[in-house]
């Protein structure tokens, strides 16, 4: 059996993946007049005089929605809100085994930017925490900014911020095992959608300065047709000299290569056209841009990927669930640069020097110490 | 330590009387691979391609969202969602307990009816069933009838039929406890809201024939001016000899008192002017419209209150509980009126002949054939 027939086959027998059980039983009459009617009653009555009281009486306290309106599933496109279920349980499951976090999945039956926005801050008061998944960009920037607007929990939409933190930790470790110094790293980032969008800025914020972007056009540059409002904005802060080409152009003399893209699209000898000792990050999945070993021959020095089965898996399970674990346990309002750049230096600084070499630059997704290094990191800055 | 102290402090230690809790584990790389991705994308591709394989492979096939939005919460009247999130989360909790069923609260913020239908709609996908919970009067009435229209999922709000559907059962007993035929019972139903009006319906959809329904203003006769759209509309089927006056005038010659309004409105005289062997619920929480022992006195024989403290207690955890069981256990699409009746009949039916009385006209909420009788017949009415 495959291990896609064995997934489909457990899901089944799981049918769905989560389960919502009672914290407060209710075996006798004491109990149901505690839980519930009439002792209910005086918990109510606090928040009504005093809302910040949810979080002491309330699953808000401890509890994400996993929103999607199912636009941008996994490899799979817009397959609508009800497909896209899976997912979002299985993204539960990941926050309460991770992260010890409450989370239930909000797939919405509306693709429409407002409505979206609109339904998310309707529902939000039984919710800490909103994260947004598999949201397509630009879509996705527009809804993150006006629902931090709007609410006073944190909202965080992982595909952009999580990837660009754990790429960020991959990055700060790579550069160490190579020698480099920050501020003369040349680095290409490959798919500008939302990871690639949120990668970049991640990178330019903690002090990574030439970073050039690319999509299937090749090189972005300021000016160039066909952008989105979020592309035009990134062309003010990347590819300052005006670069236009192709992918391989960028790639000549770079020195970290991030794929947020398709497998297959980068070739030996465009990762030999790149200087000494390169960095590849090449998370396609399942199939990467190029495979690990190919990168090596071609000269790579470190080779990260989306996957379990090669060195230095590159995987935001790392990522969320410490960062909502923290953000609840410090009541966040919102999770801010500081904060992901500290998760990410959490994250990298969990890996020792002495263990710190081209094929171990991250801790493994189920090293048990991540996720309270994470959250630890995030409560530091609240 | 009252009642109302303990409920603040145990409330305070749950921090929340619900969990997310995982049935996929995630230990290993493998069980990873299983329940995210790549696994997770087949059962994606399979809804897809089908929606209704969603029942198969996620929550959706036995998961109820409890929506309010804190208009009318327990006696406390308009508090708001966020205050009304215990209850929700007490709800929630009786769907595991007594349901077998996930149930998560979704408490609105907003109280515009057509932004809650919105709303509801868009959310639906991960729900096999909608329970709204304390919305007020008529709002309640539309919000139920659209989202019906327009979900193809159960929706079921509990304060109305849940109520309606234990009233009926006690009903059936009571009459005979006290050996009177349906044909020719005098009903009074006090109190014309949610529960009031779907008491009403279903008393006269089970064949009952003569209900007066009273609010503040007394007697509810046609034409009167004050009644919203659904009272003018119940005053189609109830007082056809367009009666008036006061709830005393009422209760004169009447068998049935139903009570869902205020404490302490219904004297002993007003029981001694009823119909010998008289038959009353007075359902106000925690005060009854008149104390049993009172009632007893002025000559009623079968008095039914909401509390666990007296004899025959009306309890809609009797009732939500096996209703959702049954209809996400047989798939159905609606909660129809013969699912009502035969689940009234099939609660009656739990208090065998024998052990029938004036004291025991109903199950005890405890009494673990509940659920399983009404889930039984709901399903056997699809």
């Amino acid at each position: 059996m495959t291990t896609n027939e064995k997934a489909l086959m457990l899901h089944e027998q799981w049918n769905g993946k989560l389960e919502t059980t009672a914290k407060a039983q209710v075996k006798t009459r004491e109990d149901l007049a505690l839980a519930y009617t009439p002792g209910v009653a005086e918990p109510c009555k606090v928040i009504a005089a005093d809302p910040e009281a949810a979080y002491r009486y309330t699953i808000k306290a401890n509890t994400v929605a996993v929103v999607s309106d199912g636009s941008a599933v996994l490899g799979l496109g817009n397959i609508g809100p009800l497909a896209a279920m899976p997912v979002m349980e299985g993204k539960a499951v990941l926050f309460r085994e991770f992260g010890g976090v409450n989370a239930f999945p909000i797939c919405l039956d509306t693709q429409d930017t407002e409505e979206i926005i609109e339904t998310v801050v309707r529902i939000a008061p039984a919710f800490g925490g909103i994260n947004l998944e598999d949201i397509s960009a630009p879509r996705c920037f527009e809804i993150e900014e006006k629902l931090k607007a709007r609410l006073d929990i944190p909202v965080f939409h992982d595909d952009q911020h999580g990837t660009a933190i754990v790429v960020l930790a991959g990055i700060i470790n790579a550069v160490k095992v190579t020698g480099r110094r920050k501020e003369t790293v040349k680095i290409v980032v490959n798919g500008a959608g939302s990871a690639g969008v949120a990668i970049t800025k991640l990178l330019l914020t903690y002090g990574f300065r030439h970073v050039t972007m690319c999509d299937k056009p090749g090189i972005l540059a300021k000016g160039m047709e066909g952008l989105n409002w979020m592309q035009e904005k990134m062309m003010e802060v990347t590819n300052l000299e005006g670069k236009r080409g192709t992918l391989s152009d960028a790639m000549k003399g770079a020195d970290v290569f991030v794929g947020v893209s398709a497998p297959n699209i980068v070739t030996g000898e465009m990762v030999a056209s790149m200087n000494k000792d390169a960095i590849l990050f090449a998370m396609a999945n399942p199939v990467p841009e190029i495979m690990p070993d190919l990168a090596k021959e071609a000269g790579a020095k470190v080779v990260g990927t989306g996957r379990s089965d090669f060195p230095n898996q590159v995987n935001n399970v790392l990522i969320f669930p410490g960062i909502f674990k923290g953000a609840l346990e410090g009541r966040a309002r919102a999770i801010t640069e500081e904060m992901k750049l500290a998760a990410a230096c959490a994250i990298a600084g969990l890996v020792p020097e002495s263990e710190l070499n081209e094929d171990n630059i991250l801790p493994a997704a189920f090293d048990p110490r991540v996720a309270e290094a994470v959250s630890r990191a995030v409560k530091e800055h609240i």
